[in-house]
């Protein structure tokens, strides 16, 4: 298979397609039984750091579910734990961090990004990966406001209090801050690239909790200097946070060629919103995933006829799959999108 | 003092005032010390149910903060509570119930709302703080998605998994649902206005985590019923929830006087999405209130200069006052609305 030519690529550069190609963030993960079998007593850290193990659950919803994607089965934090930071990922809460950043002196806790020898499982499974798919496969990244967000905070947050007061109070520590995260992951996505994934998506899950300007003079320089910094590589880029409507035209600037949407706004607004013609994500509600059947198409239907106006669509979840999701529900969603966006269907 | 040539409602109603109204969400409360003396080990729901406690809670952040308006200390969930569903509200978590809804029978559970038998205790308080207030004492009631999420999934939620799923699997289960919360809400509003409230202010708190669609179809009918329902007592109406940025057209158009507004959404764009001239209210961060008091007064400042183009303007925080709030911030926040609206300072 040559990746570029796939029904995913083709779509976010806004060429024709086939069907619209579908996948789901956190597609790997606990709504699958196979994946809960198969990862069995392994902390999610730990499946990370054994390639065989990654890959295979990179693998599984692409053979449960024929989506058009693979997305690499890994963490936004891996790279901060492969430099050493004392993250564990604790079950029902997320990333935690004993000692939370607050100082000039953590500064020095995030050292440069070594990826061939500090991400060496995750290239590895990349490299297994490569053999194994006949659909390409997607890299990631947390955009450093994220990933920030968690050292500071010492985990996940409601508020964002300690990150806000933060940046406002010491802006010079804030800068320096994201700015080392934003080289660690540039260096993270790269070597992904390097490795064999034929498309990136910056993750700032969170950025939808800063007002407009917040977000634009604290998070958008450091996820630019990430986005443009791998331009040149020629993968596609997909930028995605949720609760963003506000952001969408920052993300958009911030240069990425898909933009990530979440349930919350419909793909015309989005579309309108992120000021140029481009492809966009999304975005049915994963909630709404916990309804019967027969809902759940009614609601992904929707999405495609909003989608029908744009140059490039990719049909995704507007967040995560839940864990309580039922597999079934989202092998028959991935069937309508093919047949009701498939070409030759087409009168 | 008449409360209706009271600087609040003189803004509400976007008629020319001599400074700006400010006031906060959650301004009784955790963040003051005099609250959590004067509460001590009382629960939440015991204080609210001793009227001299709940109007001395109410009191404090008028005298500490100078606001132009009192909101009563009381929680959304009370009167569910006053009707006999078994709820608790757990510091930390929020209000949980331990048999959540999820069939028919129970409906049974929501019976109509007698005021002045039910919520003795609130219009008691109500009454004290008549004889007590020199500014406007807002009332006010839970719309009844956010009430129905409660109830649904048995607590606070992050994803309305339950509450989505049930809307959408049985809708006529839930509208008789959100119809009996409409019922409740709008008897519990009204006999607070009878007994002494000048302005009330409807809490969709949790609105924000539906689509447009969604909203139009689950949540915007019974909360037009509550808001229309009052509309015969001539007190300004005040509407407001979290990330609601894509609904704010809806929640004007479900008949209100003002709109209440997040941080996320600078002013004049919510302005625009109203669709029609009307005050709003809002929208500093509440986590900006834990910078530094200079970036807090400049952050307020940027509000207020939003704030210039709009027919009338309530200043608030864009959601509650966090316990980690210093009371020294939000005063000068107060001192700096008051002065920079002034018209007696124009030129």
């Amino acid at each position: 298979m040559d990746p570029s030519d796939s029904t995913l690529l083709r779509a976010c550069r806004c060429e024709p397609v086939g069907h619209t190609p579908v996948w789901f963030m956190r597609q790997a993960g606990r709504s699958l039984p196979e994946y809960r079998e198969l990862r069995g007593e392994a902390s999610v850290l730990e499946a990370i750091a054994r390639p065989e193990l990654a890959a295979e659950l990179t693998l599984q919803p692409v053979r449960r579910y024929g989506v058009d994607a693979a997305i690499l089965f890994s963490d936004i934090v891996v790279p901060l734990v492969a430099i050493g930071l004392e993250i564990e990922i604790v079950p029902g809460r997320g990333p935690v961090l004993e000692h939370p950043f607050g100082s000039d002196r953590d500064l020095e806790r995030l050292r440069p990004l070594e990826p061939l020898r500090d991400l060496a499982p995750v290239i590895e499974t990349v490299r297994i990966l490569r053999g194994e798919l006949d659909v390409p496969l997607i890299g990631f990244a947390g955009a450093p406001f994220t990933l920030a967000s968690y050292l500071v905070e010492g985990g996940p947050s409601r508020t964002f209090g300690a990150t806000k007061a933060l940046m406002h109070a010491e802006p010079k520590l804030w800068h320096a801050l994201v700015d080392r995260l934003a080289g660690i992951c540039l260096a993270s996505l790269r070597a992904q690239v390097e490795a064999g994934v034929s498309a990136i998506q910056l993750f700032d899950s969170w950025a939808g909790a800063l007002s407009p300007a917040d977000y634009e003079e604290f998070a958008l320089p450091a996820s630019r200097a990430i986005l443009e910094g791998i331009a040149d590589l020629g993968v596609p880029r997909i930028h995605f946070g949720v609760g963003t409507g506000e952001l969408l035209g920052l993300m958009a600037a911030a240069g990425t060629d898909v933009l990530g949407v979440d349930w919350r706004v419909p793909l015309r607004a989005a579309a309108k919103r992120a000021g140029r013609p481009m492809a966009l994500q999304g975005n049915l509600d994963p909630a709404i995933c916990l309804a019967p059947l027969d809902v759940v198409l009614e609601e992904a239907g929707r999405v495609l006829s909003e989608a029908r106006s744009l140059p490039g669509h990719v049909f995704n979840l507007g967040h995560g799959v839940l864990p309580e999701t039922d597999p079934g529900v989202l092998g028959a969603v991935v069937e309508l999108v093919h047949e009701v966006t498939s070409t030759s269907c087409l009168p």
